[in-house]
């Protein structure tokens, strides 16, 4: 199958703007499924709370409609990010969108720096789709750093973890090999580029979106400060063998019984 | 306080050997811990369970006498791996020995590769060991690649993980800098050189040896090929603070009851 990243240059609370971008860089792009850049179409440096609440939406707002015109357009599966409005919170989300048959939320559960002021947490575990037989987990930016993110959506199944970004901090990509690596997964890191300043706070977003190899290989990535697309094709069935070698299996190696949890 | 690796080049079954390469590279030694490798004194890559069987010793045998005297002349507190003979099991062990005052053994618990069919995987939890005021933790070699070993230390209060190798695949540098970054801990990974080819089994020792610090640097990193000591100071006390930036402290954002264990 083949797995895409779309990595963007949000203009901040410019949602018709930040749809017709990806709406341009989609354009001829064939993939079985696409990830883009953590709240694509919001921009991410808020100055209140009241702010990212008038930016936010529910999971069938324009962010929905635009994502599910672009699974139509491109007959991929889509994962972005967006501010959800649930019952009164707003979280940090991701939505899974392929075209009109399915949809799903993840809310960030590690949620980073300021984040925490503007958003709740994620109350919902971890979660794998399988779609069109292949299963998609779906983790967003900062849970990277906590290893039981990655091993909780690769111990239920996930070949391909879709990772929508909006990187800060220069470890993620490094860390990503790892991840893989451990829990013999691929991955679609899509982070964003450009400089956000508003109020007292400046954010330079990363870029270098990468596609990792269950092997921990970096199978693509994107420069640093400029957009970019890229497609990679894999044989996801790799990510079904958690086999290093004849005698090690890293799944069934595990002994959970003697480890620490709190 | 300061930490150190011995990255020697043991030769298969001369623990007499083994143990002089070691006596004589620790002269002048000053440090508070030093780290040797996963089997130091004898050697790796065994032909048979029976030849693993005749080179293990209780954990009051040769080779803790040996990190006993080194540790006195030294004043250091010593981790170093050996075949532990314990209720007619082999285990593939590290022994922690300060002075004539402490004395403690970790059995492996994720054997790699063919070591599965010499020693018996440890059935006891990974623990943490208060020594001077400074919480040491023990894992050995494959353990790297399971984020629960280091996870379960860090989460036990260790600051140092002292982490005897022999390592053979060229991952696990790279990963101790993310082991140490999620945790915050330090880490003395001590590797050994050489190659071993005895019966259809071959071995090359990777070196590069390796400390690493709370936030992901490398302090200090041994060539691939050469017998080599390091001493680096540290700031222990940084691997008791566990926050990132004003809001995200690591082990506080963990959400314990949202991960998947099995």
């Amino acid at each position: 199958m083949k797995v895409a990243y779309i990595q963007t240059s949000p203009i901040f609370g410019e949602k018709e703007q930040n749809f017709n971008q990806i709406d341009d860089l989609s354009t001829d792009l064939k993939a079985d499924l696409i990830v883009l850049p953590e709240l694509f179409a919001t921009g991410y440096t808020f100055k209140s709370r009241d702010e990212a609440n008038k930016l936010a939406e529910s999971s069938n707002g324009k962010t929905y409609q635009f994502l599910k015109s672009l699974s139509f357009k491109t007959s991929a599966i889509i994962v972005g990010g967006f501010i959800e409005l649930l019952k009164g919170k707003i979280y940090n989300s991701s939505l899974l969108v392929f075209k009109d048959l399915i949809k799903a939320t993840y809310q960030k559960i590690h949620l980073f720096n300021q984040e925490k002021l503007w958003f709740s947490p994620g109350k919902e575990k971890y979660r794998v789709y399988d779609i069109n037989n292949t299963k998609i987990g779906i983790m967003i930016c900062f849970d990277w750093i906590f290893p039981e993110a990655t091993r909780s959506l690769a111990l239920q199944g996930a070949e391909i973890i879709a990772h929508p970004s909006n990187l800060v901090l220069p470890y993620c990509q490094n860390a990503m090999k790892i991840r893989c690596l451990e829990n013999r997964v691929f991955a679609v890191t899509t982070n964003r580029i450009g400089k956000e300043s508003r109020g007292d706070n400046r954010f330079l977003f990363t870029g270098g979106s990468q596609i990792t190899s269950y092997n921990g290989e970096v199978l693509a990535k994107a420069p640093k400060d400029e957009i970019h697309v890229e497609v990679v094709s894999i044989d996801v069935s790799n990510a079904q063998n958690k086999k290093l070698n004849d005698y090690n299996d890293l799944f069934k190696d595990r002994n959970p019984q003697l480890y620490t949890y709190e």
